[in-house]
């Protein structure tokens, strides 16, 4: 994969799962007005692409720290702005999911990849505990900003948890 | 496939359609405020990992038959909504079609398997006649709740029989 | 592939785009009241039926011309939207991008191909160059009428020189 399709689907990544945030939530779509995500996308794929021509590749694990930290990030800004707007905890829980989720899986189909989601690691559901410490404790009274932040750091360590001792989750006895 | 994500495949497949079809018709997405529709897909999902440990495998049969289920119940969902706020019939059979098929549409893609809607049997024509039978039926003064009765029989026995009798419809002469 | 599928995936390439750019852009979806598209697709579907079945294959050239002029009208398109309801240069660029390519990725991804968008070849970048071209010319105060044909033609004729030429444009100096 070269070109120019690198950009697309490296912006599909960053900005899908907000984009079906805002679409569900019937929100002004993020990106719409505020052009700077854009411009800030574009940047991070040009440093990727000057790295990647200088160092023959990026390590694996630096890789996926780096989708672990975009899950967390993405995953809050989901919760957050679905309360932001009255939404119910369980309702929260999911838009923090799919936009914590949903930009990798637009990436993994377009590439033609397993998406990460369904290859059993724990994935969606760091954002689902990630979620609940959220929405939990918000009502103890914390302000917003540590919340956000114990969220994002529950999700972030599950994550990596995960993939440091490949915690899997089985939910079959009989594998298929 | 194992885990978590198996949820989120059942999950996308059983509100996905509905999903799509709010957005496009500008409503507000169905389990958006009402969560007992994630509630009860969490309970489904339970139940068949419950199953699905107790037996080693459900039978393709029964599998069949229940996606054909959703598929009727899903389409007159999406005519029956799309008629409901004043769409043109040929919008509503469209958005039956939309309903009822994009769930199992999106599971196919993330799973990477062929859409079962283009593997040459009939699938989407199936919801076609559902909506023609709903939007005809329902000008002859029948209540609504027959039409949706009706619509969803004839879609439900049409795919039935189309998978009893591998009824295919060939639009081309030569295969490619 | 053969049978009705075929359809949807016509429909689906032919209203895909526009319809994930009136999502975005928060406008009702443009076949939604007016049928008339729908019905067009029909028709197109049908004639190619016909065509198909009394001759063995399309040229695949002729394919090609047809996916760059449906990519180079639909790109401009979503840029006349974007800045007809008044968004920035940058945003109405990208959803040319999106009206233009999303189709075929919906295409591609349902009929289980590499998008085309990221096979390397000169694709969403001539939706950008056409972009570009309608947000600066339009400054210049040329009619509307001309700026779309102008920059309709710039979308086509980059999109056809990158075909005839195979011109690729290569980001990484080390292929993967």
């Amino acid at each position: 994969m070269d070109g120019f399709g690198v950009i697309v689907l490296a912006a599909a990544t960053g900005i899908g799962g907000g984009t079906i945030r805002d679409l569900i939530l019937d929100q002004p779509v993020f990106w719409l007005h505020d052009t700077s995500y854009i411009y800030a996308i574009l940047c991070a794929v040009l440093i990727s692409i000057f790295w990647l021509n200088r160092h023959e590749n990026i390590p694996r694990t630096l890789l996926q720290i780096a989708d672990a930290i975009g899950l967390a990030f993405f995953a809050v800004m989901g919760v957050q702005k679905a309360l932001s707007i009255g939404m119910p905890d369980m309702t929260a829980i999911i838009m923090g999911v799919l936009t914590g989720c949903f930009g990798g899986v637009i990436r993994d189909v377009l590439a033609r990849e397993i998406p990460l989601l369904l290859k059993g690691e724990l994935y969606a559901i760091t954002c689902i505990f990630g979620g609940i410490v959220y929405t939990q404790t918000i009502k103890l009274g914390l302000a917003t900003e540590y919340v956000m932040l114990l969220s994002m750091a529950s999700t972030l360590f599950l994550r990596l948890a995960a993939m440091r001792y490949n915690l899997v989750l089985h939910v079959f006895k009989y594998p298929n």
